[in-house]
């Protein structure tokens, strides 16, 4: 299943690019080019969020021991969501590109964003309830530590949907600042990485 | 060529996106976006089946335990339709946006999801000849569950195709019935999950 | 090698089907849909045709000990090829349906075939020269066996490409008895075939 | 990570093809064949380079033992650019065939393998720092070599793309160039692999 679904992620991470059309008019390319920002900004955005995606996806499913038919049902629904994104980033791209239909567009990237945090929070709990699901080697703290990491996750998310519904530009920089802050660790993570890695090396 | 499949299962289910057309006028967005509710039904639907697809296409292939030429030679027939996939889900979002060819639409996506059936009733049946292509682990229990299975997909999509054909609306319910149905076990479908688990524990 | 080759093998074979475009005119669906027959020919036999190839290329290099830089390079220009084969397809599929420029496309469509053929006896008449790449397992009888095999492709769809110059149709029919004739084992090979599963029980 | 990034450079790879776009006008399916030169340039170009990429890409990493966050960032970040390149490749043929706005589309294109270059060289370097992140199996003479191979990536293509600003087609032939070095080894390249392989042979 993680095979499948890293598939799954790979794909929709590399189809965003096909929504970037190439300028028609080559007589003033480079201009054309600077027009398309805002395509390389939904581009980048959802990029990194869907390789966002596929780190957490793996560090998840490290912990769940096996799959029953529920948690099946609720990744197909996560990839779902993350097959729709390039539909999604390109909704956001034309709205920045138009000047219209900006707040509406940007709703909707973060709605869909949302649902994947829903849908991460719901599996995780349900495999853990009594850590049924969960393989012996994880320790309550860090089960702990990944449930605090997804519902954060939750609430940012959702954060950035609604101030996006009253200025679209803060919901895309609220989005922008979620994905720099999952990928540069705080202080406190680094520290607890540093001391697993010299423990690894005392071993 | 479980891997080879899986990919082109995951490749299929992802280009479903593909045909989902973002909405040219941007100012008025959320109207555009909601027209397209034919798409995103198409999506949904579409994108369960596949998933349903893949996870029988696994179950199957565990319990087959070489694949002779015939069953390659079939096996790319089945990869062919669910490649195929894309373009009958697109057809009936076209269809049921325009309010024309419905029944013309319905028709050509259960076909395709009818040949599915066919195909994977007639896997089965060849590998389950005189179990020559079986493994050894799978009992006459298990195969007849299987087979029951694959039979009763046959009878409820080719039911729904026809009725499809006359009702169009009614097929496409049809048709999520089945999602439904093989998404969410009945309850001897869990008691028996529960056993096979319980078993396994006392191991 | 081989899995990323699979990868490529496993995405161009799904990109066929974005080359079928659904009819625009949804109000007489049934005929739109077919016009579009020589969409669904050039997407058949192209599919066949690529999961031919997938199918030769594992038995080619499950006999191929290791890769070195000239193997890496033929087999980059293999893929290359094999990821064009949906231009190709598409460019038949509407020289057909225009009713015009069949030959041309025939032609580029045999071309490209022909070249896999060609890249297929290079490799392994690269691998095969004094043994120095091929596996310890394969005999001698073997290694002529899949050169006879390859061989007979080269002569096979350059004969189709030759006389689709001539008669479109003709080339499209020697193409598709090609792919008839690799599926389907001509009595040798079943008899061979039914030797070593034979031989294989009495292990 | 490397099976992920394995499924983004078969998919980036293979998408390629489709910014070639069939000639409509059938009439005179050969010119309009022809025409589009620009865009087998800059197809097999940019397929022969990706084709590299990959092959370097696990160069690297099978001399790396383990990925830290910042790899993990650094490679998501070689990946955005690698999934990009089937835009680049689509403006340069546009360009190319409009016959205007080619500076800027080379330098684009230019940029986009710079980038791929400077990521390669600063995952090698952080990798490489006092060893920390690199497998016991390699010797500093070897990642010596390979610091030296990127290292003139990083110049060849940041000259082609200079010069490219200047006179485009001169850009694209060092690219080409750049290319032919790459996959066809120098003399001393070829008597190590020897070397090598004749050492392997004595075990």
């Amino acid at each position: 299943m993680v095979a499948f679904s890293d598939g799954v992620i790979a794909i929709a991470i590399t189809l965003l690019v096909l929504e970037i059309r190439p300028p028609h008019d080559t007589r003033h390319l480079l201009h054309g080019l600077a027009t398309l920002w805002p395509s390389y900004l939904a581009y980048v955005v959802t990029f990194m969020l869907i390789g966002q995606v596929w780190a957490n996806h793996h560090i998840m499913f490290d912990h769940i021991r096996s799959a029953d038919r529920v948690v099946l049902f609720l990744n197909t629904l996560l990839l779902m969501d993350i097959a729709f994104l390039p539909f999604a980033a390109s909704v956001l791209a034309e709205a920045f590109r138009e000047g219209h239909g900006q707040r509406t567009a940007v709703v909707l990237h973060g709605t869909a964003f949302e649902l994947l945090a829903v849908l991460f929070n719901v599996i995780w709990w349900y495999a853990g309830r009594d850590r049924r699901l969960l393989t012996d080697t994880i320790d309550s703290t860090s089960v702990a530590a990944i449930s605090r990491r997804f519902r954060l996750a939750l609430v940012w998310l959702a954060t950035g949907t609604v101030l996006g519904a009253l200025l679209p530009a803060l919901g895309v920089a609220v989005f922008t600042a979620f994905i720099l802050y999952y990928w540069f660790p705080i202080a406190g993570e680094i520290r607890a990485a540093k001391c697993r890695h010299d423990r690894g090396n005392q071993k």
